[in-house]
């Protein structure tokens, strides 16, 4: 598991005065993106390749509204691994008194420039298997 | 089912140079304010009334991207119907050639001020009621 | 001038009830798009020749807040147009009584994919130029 | 003067493989948040009086893209405090090469719930003075 703090912004609230539902997907990236990092993959680098990894499927069940200023913790773990494709589960979780915000999935597939379904290299498989692995035992 | 149009605005896509996918939790949002507005019920009426309508789940499938300037269709239906809860479905469509873009759903509650789930008002409910089996028909 | 009509979303509001801020620069660009559109210049035609067009300068004076659901119109004006720059002037009106809710301004730039500032090739210019004076006379 | 840092959201990019410019105004919110803090002013509080603090005046100048990923500092400055208005500067730069990215300056007022300017109560706005003029000796 991959954790990352965040504090929420003013303009992630909407009229009701809690944080838009839209939002949480922002966070579920914002730990996606340092899972990756951790295991030592960059999107910079795969974009580079002209990889692509477009997001196909997303889930989020709300819990507990979370409100501007809030200290929250994201937590992402790797679900389901494949060549072709990564899913990611998340929990947003209130720094403060350790309350379940929400928790959700994603389903990325990897793609060339033209939306061809693609096997990730195995130099980027191989570290997010051995990263994943070693982050579950 | 209510139908609107709307055009993708440059700030919604991504360096993937495609519509972000928590965009599409937005123009959900678009197509059930207007469902529920065609319906005779508007969202700034239930607020003064103290009534809240927190979202609880929401899921997407992405099918095919959208892209800067495209005319797009919301398409909003209602699947389910309860005085306390509401549950949406939604396919976005691209206007040029009727391509399905991504369909989803998305479940609110009605709740107080406090949080405390609430039935919805005879008043409000009815018309919801009559113009769902209306438009089913 | 070049007239748009929007409906402030759900989204757009925060928890002080009103329009973020900086969502009006989302309304600037979408009367900036409309102008192009009817000046006959694509922004996807201009990306497809490798030209980018980086924001350099904006600025809002806020008069009146909006809020959800608020039927808005974007006028857009060029105010200055040279081969390497656009200075775009815009005002937010409500709809239902004509009341000013801000105006603003932003300058662009014309630069290749590296950065470097270009002049805008003649068959643009021409046409930006053709349908600004024909709009404002 | 206050400083925070920040990661580039990917979400916070667009088409032109850039972050988007209107982004730099949420960045200057949120370092507005934590100069206001650390002046022991929370706007949680301010909002629970019946204090309201709307934008009125903003503006921005982009030096140089910012990508994906980077790590920015967010520095902010009170460049004029009054009991009725607040002018914040900002400085967006990246912590990697200390390029400056862009700055900018907001204008805030404070009004009631129907929007009467009122002045800030002295209990804040001392504190305010004493952060501001603490920081700048």
């Amino acid at each position: 598991m991959v954790v990352i703090q965040d504090r929420v912004r003013f303009v992630e609230t909407d009229l009701m005065g809690v944080v838009h539902h839209s939002n949480y997907f922002r966070w579920f990236e914002m730990g996606r993106v340092e899972y990756l990092r951790q295991a030592g993959v960059f999107l910079t680098d795969l974009l580079e390749e002209g990889i692509i990894f477009p997001i196909r499927d997303v889930s989020c069940q709300y819990r507990s509204p979370s409100r501007f200023d809030d200290l929250i913790r994201i937590e992402t773990t790797m679900d389901e691994l494949s060549p072709v494709k990564m899913v990611f589960g998340y929990r947003i979780v209130k720094v403060d008194d350790d309350v379940l915000l929400a928790s959700g999935k994603t389903m990325n597939l990897f793609t060339n420039s033209t939306g061809k379904i693609i096997r990730l290299p195995g130099k980027y498989y191989e570290r997010l298997q051995a990263f994943t692995d070693g982050s579950q035992s």
